[in-house]
């Protein structure tokens, strides 16, 4: 398993819609709109399965599911490039946000919403 | 603006994860819901805005946009890393697949799906 | 519990469109966008619970989880009105297509896609 | 163009969904990933295109849209009959809250959230 910068998988996602002249759709909606289309193709390929048979399923579908992945990340780097926004640096800016939001005394174990902390 | 490793990135993550002990909730299925949910309330700050009223939202909620941004990209990396998955090496492999699916020469300013190209 | 007819529905929501001049907002994909957005929100109240949490939960946020298909539902009448579909005809007619991709005998008892079957 | 009853549109779907023996993976959360995944669908098929190119796209995929939207009204109504919720009382209801929150003399023309109002 290769470890990346993000920088290098930015660059080769912007060279890829270059080439193809693609930058012309490609405005903030359009990409927030992939984001949506491309996650819920990765929630669809989960639909209806639940414990074992999700596991199955997941182990089944591994590389259609990794390729979704893949498409949702695409998207998450087009869209920080389009907005000349660091995903790395948005990334650890909002975890400190969340940690506040989220202490670990009180947080820990719960599956709730910060407001029913 | 930072460059950032993915694997620096998955760390803080998952660091935030396990401190919160969430792991026990975090299924491939409960993560691939979260993508949709916050690829949604990102696309959710865009809506009704077309033309110069959508630049000057994307201006305006800024900031809103690219914490929703990091939250997209904080669940790929959490599912990537649950699936042990190099979200890095997904996307480039997914990229070749794509440069099959959609040649230079044949989509080149095309805004259609490859199989109607 | 009352019952309706599609047309009543349909009325109240175009009424509501038109006393606002919405309908200038109202293309068939942002449309769209709103049915994504909205179903988000309404499986947003039920995110990483599962089995007897999850019971409870649709219990506890039963209005919100109302208002949230309600608005699922306006969008639908929206946008079938927008494109002159009669929604009723669109589902009952869908629903002989998939009575034909999932006939009983071969989809009784089975959480599978039909090309699955 | 025929309309129609809810509550006839209601018992086609159950009746489907019962002869199938589906509702074992009805549980109302299984209902908003599906709605999640048909918006998502529907929303796809108009993706990248505006204007001019918008309007060519819903025409040349009608049918499609017609059949996409019909599945997302199929699941409106059975997460409404698991929940035991009627979907145009609850509509008309929401309606309500929708008229105090967005006053005709202020939303009038306006594509604003109503906390900018």
């Amino acid at each position: 398993m290769t470890d990346h910068r993000i920088s290098d998988l930015t660059h080769a996602v912007v060279r890829h819609r270059d080439e193809r002249e693609w930058g012309q759709f490609h405005t903030p909606k359009e990409l927030a709109i992939s984001l949506c289309v491309e996650s819920a193709e990765l929630l669809g390929l989960m639909q209806w399965k639940n414990g074992t048979q999700l596991a199955e399923t997941v182990a089944s579908k591994r590389e259609q599911i990794r390729d979704e992945l893949a498409d949702v990340l695409h998207s998450v780097l087009l869209l920080a490039s389009e907005l000349n926004i660091s995903p790395g640096d948005a990334l650890l800016e909002k975890l400190v946000k969340d940690t506040k939001k989220y202490p670990v005394e009180k947080a820990k174990g719960k599956n709730v919403k910060y407001d029913e902390l």
